[in-house]
């Protein structure tokens, strides 16, 4: 990656004492109003600038202080130093292709979408040449509430932010985003957005999609308030993902298609062994697939410290 | 159900205040001990004797005061008012085959099974006629220890025992079994064993199946350790129950193998609809499904106070 000719001509960054004249957060809510905090608490932000489509949203931010101003995207772009999009993966592509007339060259662009292939596609065609200021990201952070009252200062600290650098970036803009982050508290990682997409669908999006599967069979089921009756702790356990936002959700299925269909194809092929094992009455073979797993989470259990945090 | 003979001309048991001289709890772990416990403290018995495979494991429930002596299941069955099998699912045909010989006419015996239609089977093979005194049941508590240093007198209170009477039980045999899980401070609900089984398969034990599952997935993939390394909140609550024993899961699975294999299959469908609608970017009708599923927890989980019990 070329060093940056910007920062030396427009030093709207200063990568030492990590410092941002203008910060703009697009969808000022609990991720979006966390970094705001974040970067307002460590005195490495001059002015906060908010864009969202809700005026309401968007005064109830000021009247927090999580940001200093509310303007349009074409406004907001005029001298920002960098622009950070926390609105949901969906709207990427429309927010960049309306930010890119707009876009000025000493700006940096990140995101926080939780799937990253999709993303930096619709980057690319958005921002043609543009994309090599858009540095891709995914803070590995969140809480059951949402909205910008829900937003800390702290939510990233001790959290996992991982970077999906493109060949196109400056090396300069990729330090900077992550300078951001580990301002914010967070401990950076970098990955290929094909591997953050794989992992991410393994480990966050399947489950999720088989906790609301598992609650849509059990509410249609025409014996479904009896059966809801007798759910206990394991039910209410494996189903709390099963409570959280459709629309996000159907959104970040959608737009990990791939890697979500491959991890799913593995899973129904690991059921229907499962269920095979079942019929036959092996128990030897179910009891070493469960043996398994069961001794990986154990492992995995022990190696957590105490994670508290929430996906996405 | 006829009258008991036996409550009038032996009276072992005295329902108004629940009394029985000697109860012998056959497997003498957490949900055994527990019941032991409760019984001792609520003095709704004279004499617990405990049955069980490990010497050691019945010296150390004499010493923490769980039961009275330890005893073979035949030496115990002489004079008892009431056996209640502890022991996993698997061994209950077992159990009850060297019982039969040695049951008298008025034992009454019951069972603590997370799945009660093959239990049934089972104990009409080995009873014969005697199954009359079989009174099958299952109390919905357990906790993430097990053993009997785990037992507590108070792991039933304000937790749900479910009864599947037999057609050939006495009203009163019922009826006692009823008052010593309400003494113990459950709250008891009956039902046919085939619903029993349908319930449990929904809410316990396929979830269950689905946990093993998707950490076997993700333990066995090629780059699971850096998987595994980003797995955060929703990965730890949904896999919380596949860290639970893999020899007693082997053995619900196999013993409720019908209805099992019933919800499994359902299952299998709602995943592979989920599965066309992802491949076809079919975000509306992905959508209804997670919304009518997050509505659904949502409700149940309101409903839900502060449930701490664990399956099964």
């Amino acid at each position: 990656m070329p060093t940056s000719p910007n920062l030396v001509s427009r030093p709207r960054i200063a990568v030492s004492a990590l410092y941002f004249s203008r910060v703009v957060i697009v969808g000022v809510g609990l991720i979006g109003g966390s970094l705001a905090r974040a970067l307002k608490g460590a005195n490495a932000v001059g002015t906060v600038v908010g864009v969202g489509r809700s005026r309401a949203s968007l005064d109830k931010a000021i009247a927090l202080g999580v940001i200093d101003e509310a303007a349009t995207l074409e406004q907001a772009a005029k001298g920002a130093s960098l622009i950070v999009l926390c609105a949901p993966v969906a709207q990427t592509f429309a927010l960049l292709h309306a930010l890119e007339p707009h876009l000025e060259a000493g700006t940096i662009v990140t995101d926080a979408g939780s799937t990253k292939s999709d993303v930096i596609m619709a980057a690319k065609t958005a921002l043609g040449d543009k994309v090599s200021q858009f540095v891709p990201g995914h803070p590995i952070a969140g809480r059951e509430l949402n909205g910008v009252e829900a937003a800390l200062a702290d939510l990233y600290v001790g959290k996992k932010t991982i970077l999906c650098p493109l060949q196109e970036n400056l090396r300069d803009d990729v330090a900077a985003v992550r300078a951001m982050w580990e301002t914010a508290g967070a401990e950076c990682h970098v990955m290929s957005a094909v591997q953050h997409d794989a992992v991410f669908a393994a480990v966050s999006h399947l489950p999720h999609l088989l906790s609301y599967a598992l609650v849509a069979q059990v509410a249609n089921a025409e014996d479904g308030p009896l059966k809801l009756g007798f759910a206990g702790g394991g039910f209410r356990d494996f189903t709390r993902i099963a409570a959280s936002s459709p629309e996000m959700w159907r959104d970040i299925f959608l737009s990990n298609r791939d890697a979500m269909l491959r991890e799913l194809g593995t899973y129904q092929t690991i059921l229907a062994h499962l269920k095979k094992q079942i019929e036959a009455g092996d128990g030897e073979a179910l009891e070493r697939v469960l043996r398994r797993a069961s001794e990986a989470r154990l492992e995995w259990g022990a190696r957590q410290a105490t994670a508290t945090d929430v996906e996405p």
